[in-house]
């Protein structure tokens, strides 16, 4: 049912190095380059200028790494972005992840076809998995307490406070949601979770154990983290600049943990397995 | 910290009379008028002109019975909605359900504040939690098989999808979930429930205990029924025009249950606390 | 791998004659009698002395019905068990479901070898799954909230106790379990559940819409009852006497609802499978 | 409701510290010893010679460290088990974890009244909890997969077994479940995980990705770990002498993680509570 293709996976961590195993797993042709670091990785190609002939060219999540060069940390190469993409051919399909406004203008001066799976909302949700089972997984390493019976709260409610609260509950967490829409609360309740106005935390936050943020703005200020029971553990998994004021965190001796791009540290195959399901997902919708 | 209201509600069924008791029961003032036949209900007004003193006035679910009345199957009076909006003030706060162009037009021209609570994103995610336990009941009821161990199959994955799919897992049925975005099937697996695209369903259907539609679209033509094994229960939920070939099913023995209007009919009282919690979320954000 | 076998199923209901068609579709050779009205059934045999050829012949559960006949509501036969018995050979594998000393004297006298398929403890719990789903489906038949947020107690924490909790915690219920032992009441906190001793009930017993009872002994009674919240839901599944003081129920006004033998109701399929299961265990251990 | 008593935590690591803690929230005067250097002790007493005044004196889990002394790593202090039993008075209660035979010697040559909180069924229950949770956490730190969708085979249905497989279920994997007993078979399918008899698992292990052990006897011989998947994870529950012939994994690569005494490691304040109220059941039934 599935074509065979002739993919190249080029720069990029573990997910990578997964990700180029998992589609040769498939059947497809893979070659990868600038990923000789990794052992697991398929066999690497020698020339870069061979990727001419791919179905597909896979670049990594972030595609750019410092200094405008390719993200290729297991690899002694340092290319640039550049560089790369002269190799490819015009009209050629491109899939990188965080595509910034420099390699976009790169890739449409070549004419390549550039798509960005990070973009792709089927990979943030399926993201979200391996992000929530992190949070379980520092709530377990850092809490005196079991989570079953602990009192965690989980600030915002899409995907990653979904999941979360899915995950915490399912452990015997006792789950409290708090978000801004009444359409949400309305969620977190038809789950089983206890709804509260996020408007309205104030002077309400110390029963909890954890407190779990995804919302990227500054929710956790310096009141609401006094406000906190002593010993309590704060979780933030929004992106930058953060829900949690960590200055008034350190001077108010919270403990506050700021993870970041968990699926790729607490869980790279399933990593690369949620890229290679993106990058079918293009190619099927081009015709592949 | 709540405000107490005075506030009518007028006609309607079983949900009504709850809701007129769970206000009530919240401190505020209550009247009711045209609902005189549930026994349960608060004390019955005797002139419908004192209405115009209310805080906010309430018509029911759908707002419009037969023939531009008042929906009020609970009562012996039978007032039309031109009459019952007659009674009120200019400027005064009506919350109506399923307002029809007829309703909003009536309104407009008597200067009324008409709200449809109907609308609410939150009361539909709400009215989601029975609708998905009727269907439940439903499977109970009709299958010789346990749920726990039954294969279902969940067609869309929306509000009701969502909550019919986590109910089914919950009692240990094997749930798959048919849909056409990516981005919800990577919702289903993140759920644990097996994804199908739901245009390769074609020649799968056979596995299956159970079908539950949520999609208002005709999904299950013809070939797709005479594909189901022999015994499967299809129970539809979506609205009209349904997703069932009805007439197909007919000829081909295949017991389907179109289940329209779950929430008053399995839950009155759940159905009549969705209700109050969403004329609050609208009073409230009148400044109430 | 599984040996085949000449099975006979004489008498029952329709979970024994689900119960020959799932020997059959395994690849036994299978015949019934007394079974006849069951549309569903295998082909009826004509001569009950055949069945002297059987690996094992299975009466139904129970296997006696009235004036010490043979259970067998779906036939226009009614033999005696002594008739039944007389067809079959020494030495032959009979099993049959609550078997009384009646019939274990005429099995002794005649050297048949009988197992009681209803004492496996395997079957007991197996058969707890119908009839929680069968609480379940009362419940909501019953109940005019959801179970989504409903206070539910359940009195006991044995088979059926755990296994009622379990699906009434998984659909968003508050369940609370009382029991007498702290093991078991540890047990019902770890699996997520409020624990209760059941000798503190008293007084407690107001803020339940639901009291599910699994105690085959008088825990309801007058006092207990009286102190129900109106309109709360009694289900007892407990086996005779059964749990609760139903005159004085009567009296009160409290609904009860004494629901014995539900999987055979509920689930009569699963119920024959459940039956299937446990005679191939029988029959393998036996070396078959 | 609850009495008030003079306490004596006498011991111990950081799970007696918190248990001093708990102890004196609810309000019983508690003094520690031996336990000076855990931070957040209640205050420690100068003089043993005062627990003579005690309701109750609770030595650790285990009682006894290494050479007969008290089991006191947060001491500076290095009593023998004598010199402690020395200071009581006849008749005293003293509670203790793990009591050998030569502790139960000299209580009883003392005319104490010894008591073995880590005999109670309900503490053996509650500590299954953070076990279960622990093997989580190991599974999350070890595994390059999530728990969402991995294969996680559980040998034995006992307690550590029922709740490592509802949470590695509840997390999304795709428990299977080994036992002997057809019975211990019937509860884990109720659960909803897939049964395997544990007689029949030889050349069924390569599609685990991790497997769990509670059996302490050698289920896991050097032909089955040569069987399992390469990466999967073994994790051990079992006390002594163990489920895993570490030898043979050794030998073959297999990485195993013998995972004792985990409630403590993990979470002291939930294994604290623990045997806080495994003491109050030992008190009440002695009607203090």
């Amino acid at each position: 049912m599935r074509n065979e293709w002739n993919l190249w996976v080029v720069g990029g961590d573990m997910r990578q190095a997964k990700l180029a195993e998992l589609l040769a797993e498939d059947g497809h042709t893979v070659h990868t380059w600038a990923l000789e670091g990794a052992e697991e990785a398929v066999e690497p190609a020698e020339r870069l200028e061979e990727a001419r002939l791919a179905d597909c060219v896979i670049l990594p999540l972030p595609a750019a790494g410092e200094g405008g060069r390719l993200n290729a940390p297991l690899s002694a190469l340092h290319p640039s972005l550049e560089e790369v993409l002269d190799a490819l051919r015009p009209g050629q399909v491109v899939c990188a992840g965080k595509v910034g406004p420099g390699l976009r203008a790169l890739a449409e001066e070549r004419g390549l076809r550039l798509f960005d799976y990070f973009l792709r909302e089927e990979l943030a949700v399926a993201n979200a998995v391996p992000t929530a089972e992190g949070a379980v997984q520092l709530a377990m390493e850092e809490l005196p307490v079991t989570l079953h019976g602990a009192r965690v709260l989980v600030l915002g409610f899409g995907r990653l406070g979904k999941l979360t609260a899915h995950r915490m509950h399912a452990l015997g967490a006792r789950v409290s949601v708090a978000a801004r829409k009444w359409a949400d609360l309305a969620w977190a309740e038809a789950y089983g979770y206890v709804p509260e106005h996020i408007e309205h935390l104030d002077g309400y936050l110390c029963p909890y154990d954890m407190v779990v943020n995804t919302v990227p703005v500054r929710v956790l200020d310096e009141a609401r983290l006094a406000d906190l029971k002593p010993g309590c553990l704060v979780v933030d998994l929004a992106s930058k600049p953060g829900g949690v004021d960590l200055e008034a965190a350190g001077r108010l001796g919270v403990r506050v943990i700021w993870a970041l791009s968990l699926p790729g540290k607490v869980a790279p195959v399933t990593a690369g397995k949620i890229i290679r399901d993106t990058i079918y997902h293009i190619l099927n919708e081009l015709g592949g």
